[in-house]
């Protein structure tokens, strides 16, 4: 298997951008990652575009057609590819693959959403499915989790909400960001109540984005003459049947980690910083005990001694994560790369994690149900 | 690149399954493949689905685990693909690269979609395009191509009936078709105007239906002891910036094939049959021209001289075609590469083209416009 590397990376901010279109801020990353690689449109071999709502609320498809052709890119083999939430890294997992097996030697990742809806109109995700029409949505099943998460390791509220007031903490850090204002533990708790314990502030907003990455092998890298950041592990996991045994773990997700340390040759406690899918705040503390930086139960702990924050032992989503950076849905993978690429180049200004080496970023994707998920772990090194 | 074999396929009858949901036809057709190649579903290592238009007309995403979890394949990764009709196509070169360049020995791909729509309500397939949404939808730009055929190569009316006549006598032989019900030229001509000269019966029905492939490498097509059917060549092309310059050819289908025809090391000489994309009777020619199985120009001539049909120098959808056989978006491409896999097995029954050895399936996907489309190419050698 050949060493696959990040040569460059772009992002659109995230937050509202009701005025533009799928194609406008695909390209707009794209132009962003290309120019970040310094690499001509033209010398790209494919392209993988994760986009997940396209289709369903712009009525849209080819949308990783439409993105490439807008930059330049055209004729080459295009996939647009869904995986829910997982979309983006899903497409990144692919382009990692092109490289590592040796299809091809330089190809584009883009991810691409526009998820924020009009008020009062619900996120039409998974309403095929009879749990989801009657009534079961996300904050439904991840009230589920927290419950039993608080009554099976003593999770407290108040742990839960500082995971809310550190994201935004970060947030506030990223130029990226959706929101850029600190919240405290009593701004969470006291925000409306969504699904008990779920509060407004507990969950990460619908945003409109786009986020790129140009991937290459060894001998683009060294042509290009870029700093070597390494795609060290690509893992995609999707729903097994053991998933269902028990609300307070994806084991799909402890899998697919075990996959990509293997992968590495590393274990959590070598990573310098970690970015989360942290749909809501309870997702976050799952995901700490689910990837290894912590036991089964510790999580509440962790984000309590505040050892998860920028400066903490173990910093996760110091881009500010779902919560406070936004989740424009498929392109939120690709996101996270294009932040622990930053990180890993010592370019991530104020939320810089000091001597970043190795990253992890992991994204769980699909409705409530385990027949329906996806979970990719990608772990970058800087070379 | 290894060589890679479709071990097993699996279909259910395309037309109208009203009452059947995406993961029951796409489980039907998985499970008749597995049973067909004589493999448990554990053993499959990734699964690849094709489907348009379940995010858009069924609300829902992750079709791909939804219809693979339903089998018993679950925890291994699962990629949903997108390119428009092109998406199961698209599925199967994904498929094929995997066992080509060593990444998996066995995977699964499926195409599903319900297109059959409550009579009325038009099939939204690109309504975000402003084109389409001024009405220039799949007929009206499939007539212009067909009106610039006829003033540039004299291409005739009854030429592109005789497509739509020769395709529903196929149908008649195909216990899988959506139509077995034979049409005259004058039943053509005469059907209802939808976009002059395109009339009811020059149009393929959009249809519900699931198709499936088992791909494996060599190794597994000794152990399994099937029938060597190998994937000599498999491309994925989309749009060029060239491909507005002429009504009547599509660039990216020549330059697809050109491809194909160099990886399996063959021309179109040597074909033993062909299934081809026929949304439109106009289609088909098109196609004639541009895989080189003629002349530029001559495809009219072509099906006149009856060189297409089952028992001619070069057939053409002896399936039935889209016309016929039916369109279920993402799974008509891996509906042909069931059609052909039985053609090049000898098991096609009535419609079986005597002494195939050498088959080729092409699918053309996307909207009108250049920007949006996608074309593959297979070819099978039965070795």
């Amino acid at each position: 298997m050949r060493s696959v590397y990040v040569a460059g990376i772009g992002s659109t901010t995230f937050g509202k951008h009701l005025d533009r279109s799928l194609r406008s801020l695909g390209a707009e990353a794209v132009n962003l990652a290309l120019k970040d690689a310094g690499v001509d449109a033209h010398a790209i071999q494919a392209g993988y575009c994760g986009n997940a709502l396209g289709p369903m609320l712009q009525e849209e498809t080819g949308v990783g057609q439409h993105v490439l052709w807008n930059v330049g890119i055209a004729g080459v083999p295009i996939v647009n590819v869904e995986n829910a939430c997982a979309s983006g890294s899903t497409a990144l997992h692919l382009g990692w693959q092109a490289i590592a097996f040796g299809i091809y030697d330089l190809v584009i990742v883009v991810g691409v959403d526009k998820a924020v809806m009009p008020k009062g109109t619900p996120l039409r995700v998974g309403a095929g499915d009879m749990e989801v029409r009657l009534g079961d949505i996300f904050p439904g099943y991840f009230a589920m989790v927290a419950q039993k998460h608080m009554e099976k390791y003593g999770t407290t509220l108040r742990q839960m909400a500082q995971i809310s007031v550190k994201n935004h903490d970060n947030g506030c850090l990223n130029p990226f960001a959706a929101f850029k204002k600190p919240v405290t533990v009593e701004d969470v708790l006291n925000s409306p109540t969504i699904a008990d314990p779920i509060t407004l502030l507990s969950c990460c907003p619908n945003s409109d984005g786009g986020a790129a990455a140009v991937l290459c092998s060894e001998d683009w890298m060294r042509k290009l003459g870029v700093k070597p950041i390494r795609i060290a592990a690509s893992v995609l996991r999707t729903g097994e049947y053991q998933n269902q045994r028990d609300f307070t773990r994806w084991e799909m997700e402890e899998t697919a980690a075990q996959f990509a340390y293997d992968q590495a040759g590393i274990g959590p406690e070598n990573l310098s910083l970690v970015e989360v899918h942290d749909a809501f705040t309870i997702s976050e503390i799952v995901h700490y005990e689910g990837l290894g930086l912590c036991a089964r139960g510790e999580g509440g702990r962790m984000i309590e001694e505040g050892a998860t924050a920028i400066g903490g032992r173990m910093p996760v989503n110091p881009s500010g994560g779902l919560l406070a950076k936004g989740h424009p849905i498929g392109a939120s993978g690709v996101g996270q790369i294009a932040e622990i690429t930053l990180q890993l180049r010592a370019q991530a200004g104020a939320r810089q994690i000091q001597g970043a080496k190795t990253a992890l970023a992991q994204m769980i994707g699909g409705s409530k149900e385990a027949d329906s998920r996806a979970c990719n772990i990608h772990i970058l090194v800087a070379d």
